[in-house]
C-alpha cells in the first residue's frame, strides 16, 4: 500500500555539542519519507524552491520515494531552519526560521496522492491539515503530528484536524496542553473523545507511550551514547510507524494491537538511528538488515519473564 | 534471607491537587519497609521520638516488618517533613524538615541487622551509610539510593559509600549529575567503574532503566489515571526491588539477569500502588494477589511481538 506525507521539505543548519551542519536536507516530510520508505511506497508532498537540487531529490529517490509530489517554485527559496541544541538534546532552540517558498504553500495533489490508502499531516498549519485530508478521500488511515504553536494559536482548527484523522503523533506535554489535562492517561483520552483512536505521545530520550482503546502499550528509547543530532527524530518515528502500518494492509492493520506495538517499535528503531547522527546523514544509508537487527535489541532490552 | 534498610522514619505532612494530610507515618526507611515485606524479612533500623507511638508500629508489624532497631529516644520528637505538589507530581516542593531526634542519628546496630546478607542505605548523610555498611559486614547484597544535596555537598563520601555497594537507585539526573555526564548511557557506565555492578535510574513518571555489566532493561512507569501522592514511590519501587532480590537469593539472584528484570518489575509495581493513595496508605492494605495481577499488566502493556 502507498503512504502520502504532507509537510516541511527544508535546509537545515544545525550546531550541538559534538559538531554541526551549515546547510543540510531536511524538513519533516523528508525525515518522515526516508523512514516510511523501508516499509511501502512513499510519495512526498511540498514546495522548494530553486536551491533544491538533484543532490537533494537523489537522496530521496535513492530511498525509493516518489517525489511527483514536489513542488518547485521558480524564484522560490526552500525553506530554512537554523537551530541548536545543547547538552540536553531533549530541547531545540530556534534560530532563525525562514518560511520562503513554504509561506504561501497551498498543497495541489495529484489524483495519484489523491488516491493513496494512508496518509500522513506533518507538523504544519491545521488548516492546511485540513485541506490536504479533505482532499484524501480514499485514505482510510490518516496521522497528523502538530506542536504547541498551533494549540497556543490554532486550537480549532487543530481540533478539527485531529477529529479527522485516526492516529496523533504528539510530544507529551503537547498532549496535556492540547487537552489541559495534567495526566497523561486521561490527557490522551480527552483526544480519543476527539476522534482519534489511537494516540501516540512522544517522550524524547524516554520513549513513547501508546494509547488505543482503554489500553496502553509503553516503548523505552533505545539507550544510545551518542546523540548527534535529534532534529528529525519525532518524523522519522512516525514516518517507521505508519510506514509499518502502510506496509501491513494500513487501517486494518491499526486495529491489531500487535502490529500497532510493532509499529511503534519499528518507528523507534526508525527514531534512534535518525540521532546518531546529523540530519538524514545516518537513515539516508540504513539498511533493512540494520533495521531488523535493532529491533531484536527492543525485544531483548524489555524482556522481564523469560526463562534465565 | 533477610534484608535490613537503615533510613528516615518520618511524620510526613503532604498537600497534593488531590487532597492533604497533617501528620502521617513517612520516611524512606518506612515505605521501604513495607514494599520488601511482601518478598522476605525486612529489619527497619532508624530513630524515632516519643511521637512515635503503637499506631505507627503497628502499620510496620502488621506487615511482619521487624521493628527491634527502631530506636526511640526519650524526650525526642520524630523527624517531620513538609511539602507539597503542584499539578506537575515529579516535583517536590519542601515547605518545612526538622530532623529532630535524626540530627544525632548515630547508628547502633544489633546482632540480628548486622549479619543480614541484603542491606539498603536509604537517602541518608552518605557517612552514615558508610558506617552502617562497615557494621554489616555479612551482607553480600547491598544497595543505596542518595540526592543531588549530598552530591552538591558531600560528594567525596558519596563516592566512596557507592564504591562499597552492589546497586544504587538515583533519579536519572542524578546520576547525570553525579558523573558530570548528560548521556545516561555513559553516566550509568561512570556509576559501575566507582563499584557498583548494577545502576538503576529512576525517572518518575517515564519508570526506569536498569544498567548492568554492557546490558540495559527499561520499564515504563504503571500509566494511572490519578496519581495522589507520590511521596515514598521511589523508596517503595527500591523496596520491592531488593524485598524481591533478598527473597531469591541475595546477591546470587542479582547475577541473573532475568531476577533482576523482574525485581525491577517488582518496583515498579509497589510504587504504582504507592502513589495511588497519600503515604502508607495505599501499601499497608495491598495484598499479595493484587501485587501479582499487577505485575502481569506490566507483561500485557510491553510486549510487542506475540501474535495477536
Amino acid at each position: 500500500m502507498s503512504l502520502a506525507v504532507v509537510g516541511s521539505i527544508a535546509f537545515d543548519a544545525v550546531k550541538t555539542p559534538f559538531g554541526e551542519r551549515e546547510r543540510m536536507l531536511g524538513g519533516s516530510a523528508v525525515h518522515f519519507s526516508l523512514a516510511a520508505s523501508f516499509f511501502c511506497d512513499v510519495h512526498v508532498v511540498g514546495p522548494v524552491g530553486e536551491d533544491f537540487g538533484d543532490e537533494e531529490y537523489g537522496v530521496l529517490r535513492e530511498r525509493g520515494v516518489n517525489t511527483d509530489g514536489i513542488e518547485r517554485i521558480e524564484g522560490g527559496k526552500t525553506f530554512f531552519w537554523a537551530g541548536h541544541y545543547e547538552y540536553d538534546l531533549n530541547q531545540a532552540h530556534t534560530d532563525d526560521t525562514q518560511l520562503n517558498v513554504f509561506g504561501d504553500f497551498e498543497p495541489k495533489l495529484s489524483d495519484d496522492v489523491k488516491s493513496v490508502e494512508n496518509l500522513f499531516l506533518a507538523n504544519i498549519h491545521p488548516q492546511l491539515q485540513m485541506k490536504v485530508r479533505r482532499q484524501c478521500k480514499d485514505a482510510r488511515l490518516a496521522g497528523l503530528d502538530s506542536m504547541n504553536l498551533w494549540i497556543d494559536t490554532e486550537r480549532d482548527s487543530l481540533v478539527e484536524a485531529i477529529s479527522n484523522v485516526d492516529l496523533i503523533f504528539m510530544n507529551d506535554a503537547e498532549v496535556r496542553m492540547l487537552t489541559q489535562e495534567p495526566n497523561l492517561v486521561r490527557a490522551a483520552r480527552k483526544v480519543m473523545q476527539m476522534g482519534p483512536g489511537v494516540v501516540v505521545a512522544k517522550q524524547g530520550e524516554y520513549g513513547a507511550a501508546l494509547f488505543y482503546g482503554d489500553r496502553f502499550f509503553a516503548l523505552p528509547a533505545y539507550p544510545l551514547e551518542t546523540v548527534k543530532d535529534p532534529t528529525g527524530a519525532g518524523d522519522s518515528f512516525a514516518g517507521g510507524f505508519l510506514g509499518y502500518l502502510a506496509g501491513h494492509d494500513g487501517a486494518t492493520a491499526a486495529q491489531d494491537p500487535m502490529v500497532l506495538r510493532r509499529a511503534m517499535t519499528y518507528g523507534s528503531v526508525l527514531a534512534s538511528y535518525n540521532v546518531e547522527e546529523f540530519g538524514t546523514e545516518r537513515v539516508a544509508r540504513l539498511t533493512r538488515g540494520e533495521i531488523d537487527e535493532r529491533f531484536s535489541e527492543f525485544r531483548r532490552m524489555t524482556i522481564f519473564d523469560e526463562p534465565s
